[in-house]
């Protein structure tokens, strides 16, 4: 998209507890950002990040807010005050008039201030963050008090029947924080009197993947004519028209990371005046690929007996005709303040994604809906995106109020990037066909959310929620709380996709010198700081340090870094065998996509493969090394082994390439005391592009092993695996 | 609704291959009606009820069909030739001038005809009945080959891709014959310039349903002012207002048939002018009540184990605050010709469900929209419709020209309908997401039509398809194919609603002699006649006559009529079984309907409880028994015991209304050869308004019965129920 000449706006931001009194005090304001941080700097309060500081920041929720600048002096044939949008209800007061109002952060608008003098003050006023009051016993919710996090100052109960992200109200990673301001750009254009105000390029694709019937979809502020440039992905120009709907015969598909190339062909839109002078131009980029959802193999046939149910829903990914099974993770805020992400901190870390072999994201609905960058940035890596509404572990009830900032917010949403190549699904939000969420089919909020994306943007599926029926979510520990390990649970789980599961680990030592106090640190106490951070206490019983499943395995730890180092073990083990398993339930599994990516602040310990800001942690590579297109991989059956037992192990090739698997061989070694020994031999077959190859069962005596741990390693090569196990006397 | 003045229409109907080629003949069309009947009738074809004779009628499938007509003398300010549907695809040309085209039985019309001389040629041309091509192999649907029928002149496939009903094309109990033509009213009206075009009244109930927001929604030909009179149910006029919004305090509510009274009032919308002289007038009725779906208590605690799905969706009614558990059948089309439905037709075959205390229809997505009188006696009886759309065991894939055709027909239907008390849920089609339909929650017309639904009629409860996750459908046998008895099958299930379930028996004879040759009733082979009415080869492997299952109980019968009473015998019980279990299991289970309740012909042997036209089975009354209130129910485990063996019985209350139970006690008799013995004796304890109280499991020793049967009675009175088994040696 092409920006118009602008001028910078200087703005300053100051709080009062009304609407109409205007602060006592203003100070500087960073735009993109959030008040908080503004306040926070020009005030000198400590590191939010740090220790208890976070609890210093929530008064700044229930106050209103008041940027303001002034109509810079720009020339131009039209003014227009352009925005991204403002979090969260906010209204636009110039020259003391009423402008704009509106609740919900993803909707943008643009006021035409042709007429404003520049001088004039520009006011935005954000109101006090959406709260849910919280009736105990009423009918909103059927929550278990078990799942929820429930604090001195509310919940993320407080932000039901709102479309604000749900998880600023407090997660069990995440601080209660509530950013409030101007989070997206904004600035005043000077555009010509003729106009491109809107342009889009929508297509849909041939059966045979032939031809991309392209709709330019476009909006002048008068009349004009419009001329339309497609550009291959080399930047060839490849043709020009005035026509509004055009054939592309033989386009360069898009494809996910692992599958193809990621082919991105730009189109502009000119509007040009009778002698060909060209007033205004506008360009959008899109890769044309066609995806849908099918069922697994046999889904049809079950159930088999009366009476007799329905069939699961499909969750296999099949892109251009290929099927692709979805490797990736949960992708939270990559900040508190969402204002602060910039471009430069979406690359750095969807390039680890692309890195690790990942070719998905869902973007969960308890965070934001990401800005343009992260789609940009996704569409060139080829990773898919799961795109949530903001709705998240609530039962949002379908009062008139609520339904119309919902409408408004998905239509803006679902408008600005459905001509998206990366975006795979749409999905109403996270976990609401669960107790703790009670919302069902019926809910109105859900039907909306259908409704729109049918009439916006039918030909993208749309789930309701994550998990649907055949789906899962969970567990998010190496040891659940029944006693069984992740081994065993994986194991004999037959879900169709895995769209969040989570081993923890305790995250990088300096992480922890930075944010608890270092009288604390070790040996660990449940201190507060430890709480703050959810080390303790984080989700009903279990906790992300998970001190007893360490000390259960590996005994008492002498130092924070032995501790950090036998969290990671478990954390690195544990994604393997759910990430390997998912793959291994390959046709009947389509998805594997852990909880979570990374994590907006530093945690004390956290599921989260990138630590605050980009640290990776062990794991990250553990599943870098799960997701490898094609490996050998093992299904391991137990974490501990005594000497003298059996230990069984199932081989197998897992293949998501076009590469038919040709019949072969590897061996199958255990590795301990610094020796390696052959213990298995693995024949395996022909199998189909994108199909694994299953052995059989194979066991073997553990030798007699001096230190606490030995490993299995099978093949050689780029398709080797190993895994770390644990000897117990 | 009232009527203007009208003026009779004589039609004549002829055939042609073509749209433009007239016919060579026209012979007398009755009207409303179908083409068939009327040319059956003029050439004097034999009835197709019997034998093989609706093989005869085919070709009329395949052919163009001209009704013609004149415009009457009529004298009006404005004329309208107003249609209430035409079946199924079908143009309207006037004077040789074509003024109104449409694809779809159910959208009503109307066509300003002022202009049009009294004596121009009215020419109603309808088409071919849809047939979409059955090509092996094409991806189009993915049919489980067991479960559909096939025969030489198509199947039910051939109905995919239209929104006309499937079942015409031939189901297991129902012929393929394909109707076509005007199948409701249709008249030229006179009407005063200014007059009501449309007039409904919508309404929402405040949470404590004391008061009713109303909504006039009315549209008028011209400027104008209306004012709203409403009538209580006891025709006293309550208000009168020019106001379109108005609140009703305390308005007596309407209520399922067994839980109160049938409240319904009128309201009429009276034009104007500036004197109070009326010019129009049109009235409505409506019902007010509240209703929603809840999930049984506990389903928001499973699944309980990681990895963790989903919740069972909700399936409990609940009317005014109040649990109604449904009680009821699947309505099927009553004749095989639609356009002969009358009042009387319905009035008769509702009113017989009342009586065997039913409380809801589920309209079945394989049979027609039903005519305003089927919904004006529901809502009288008390009778809640589940109302499908018109999609039935086919994948109705989402091309553009299907969708424009489902959005058309499923608006007129809601709008048709969203202002009825006996509405209670809307529903997208029968089995859409087993395997025989192969279509999920992404096929668009399902999003099409709960979007819809949503933007026209969003608090009503809307399902994609049944069955849903939980609950179930089947079997349609007293004994399995596996080899189960419904007993044991039903005992062993926990689903939340039974939507569909069968048993079926053998039509009383007389229907038996009225279309099968005599030469072939008895011993019953299978002959021609005997495949055609679904005796046997009805679906798959089963047949609706159950030989096998009949002899392997009760031997080679001697008559015909010994076999009829044995298979009711059977039909009886396995009712029983079904019905009384499902309720057993509530409150997890909510719903019990049969499949089915009635038939549009003759059948040899069906699940229904009414015989064509109107005859009632045995298992009508077993089923009128088992859908009691509140009454006593004991679970059984097995039809046929021997002489000495343990019978086990579990007794239960069970209690649908709003009463609460009192302790209390029932005895539990054998009654055979002439006898009654006391074999047991059922204390009960309390338990609260709409809850059963179950009791714990009892068993006696069979004593020595010289009959082949015996009956368990528990209670006496009222409440009693009795279970006739089959002593085997």
């Amino acid at each position: 998209m092409n920006i118009y000449p602008s001028a910078e706006l200087i703005w300053q931001v100051g709080f009062s507890k009304n609407e109409d009194i205007v602060p006592s005090e203003y100070v500087d304001a960073s735009v993109p950002g959030a008040v908080q941080l503004d306040w926070a700097k020009a005030k000198g309060m400590p590191d939010w990040q740090y220790s208890l500081n976070a609890r210093q920041y929530r008064w700044m929720e229930d106050v209103f807010w008041h940027y303001k600048t002034q109509m810079p002096d720009i020339r131009g044939e039209q003014l227009f005050l352009c925005s991204g949008g403002i979090d969260y209800k906010y209204k636009v007061v110039i020259g003391g008039e009423t402008r704009f109002e509106h609740e919900g952060m993803f909707t943008p608008f643009e006021i035409n201030v042709s007429d404003v003098e520049a001088g004039t003050p520009i006011e935005i006023i954000v109101f006090p963050a959406p709260k849910q009051p919280i009736t105990p016993g009423e009918p909103l919710r059927a929550l278990n008090r078990d799942e929820i996090i429930v604090s001195d100052v509310g919940d993320r109960r407080e932000a039901a029947q709102s479309a604000k992200p749900a998880v600023s109200y407090g997660w069990d990673w995440h601080p209660r924080l509530i950013p409030l301001g101007i989070w997206e750009e904004i600035r005043v254009e000077a555009r010509p009197f003729c106009h491109i105000k809107q342009f889009e390029a929508l297509y849909t694709m041939s059966n045979d993947l032939k031809t991309a019937h392209i709709e330019f979809n476009t909006m002048l502020s008068f009349l004009g004519h419009v001329r339309y440039d497609i550009f291959a992905p080399n930047g060839e120009k490849l043709l020009s028209t005035f026509e509004r709907n055009i054939d592309l015969e033989e386009p360069l598909l898009w494809w996910p990371n692992g599958y193809g190339e990621q082919n991105l062909y730009t189109i502009t839109a000119s509007l040009v005046d009778d002698s060909g002078t060209v007033l205004d131009v506008k360009s959008t980029r899109i890769g044309f690929r066609e995806l849908h959802l099918e069922v697994y193999p046999g889904a049809w046939s079950e159930p088999d007996t009366f009476p007799k149910t329905r069939s699961n829903p499909p969750t296999k990914l099949i892109v251009n005709n290929v099927p692709v099974f979805a490797r990736g993770s949960n992708w939270v805020n990559p900040e508190v303040f969402p204002g602060t992400i910039t471009y430069d901190r979406y690359l750095e870390q969807i390039k680890l994604a692309k890195d690790a072999n990942f070719n998905i994201f869902r973007v969960w609905g308890g965070g934001i809906i990401n800005k343009e960058s992260f789609f940009d940035i996704c569409d060139e890596m080829g990773i898919l995106v799961w795109q949530e509404f903001p709705l998240a572990c609530n039962n949002y009830v379908g009062t008139k109020e609520y339904l119309d900032v919902l409408d408004e917010e998905s239509k803006a949403i679902i408008k600005r990037l459905r001509h998206r190549a990366c975006l795979a699904l749409w999905c109403g939000g996270n976990e609401l066909f669960n107790g703790w969420s009670a919302m069902t089919e019926q809910s109105l909020a859900l039907r909306l959310l259908n409704s729109n994306c049918y009439i916006y943007d039918r030909h993208r599926p749309f789930f309701m929620t994550s998990p649907l029926m055949g789906m899962a979510h969970g567990c998010y520990l190496f040891k659940y709380q029944d006693g069984r390990e992740v081994y065993e649970a994986m194991n004999n789980s037959d879900f169709t996709a895995y769209t969040e599961f989570g081993v923890p680990s305790i995250s990088p030592v300096e992480n922890l010198r930075a944010v608890i106090p270092a009288d604390e640190l070790f040996p660990i106490e449940k201190t507060e700081a430890w709480v703050e951070h959810h080390g303790f206490e984080a989700w009903g019983a279990p906790n992300w340090l998970c001190l007893e499943t360490l000390e259960g395995y590996f005994g008492k730890a002498e130092t924070l870094e032995e501790l950090q180092a036998n969290s990671s073990w478990l954390s690195c083990e544990g994604y393997k065998a759910i990430f390997e398993e998912a793959r291994r339930q390959k046709p009947r599994c389509s998805m594997a996509i852990n909880w979570c990516y990374q994590e907006p602040w530093m945690t004390a310990a956290n599921n989260s493969l990138i630590a605050y800001p980009n640290t990776l942690k062990p794991a990250y590579f553990a599943v870098k090394d799960a997701c490898r297109h094609k490996m050998f991989s093992l299904r391991i059956e137990k974490f501990s082994h005594k000497v003298g037992e059996k230990v069984c192990v199932t081989p197998y090739v897992l293949n998501d390439t076009s590469d038919a698997i040709k019949k072969g061989e590897a061996d199958i070694f255990i590795e301990y005391d610094g020796k390696k020994e052959k213990v298995g031999h693995f024949v395996y077959g022909k199998a189909a592009p994108y199909e694994n190859f299953a052995g059989e069962k194979a066991e073997f005596t553990l030798p007699d092993i001096k230190a606490n741990e030995f490993t299995l390693i099978i093949g050689d090569g780029d398709m080797a695996s190993s895994y770390r196990l644990l000897k117990v006397k």
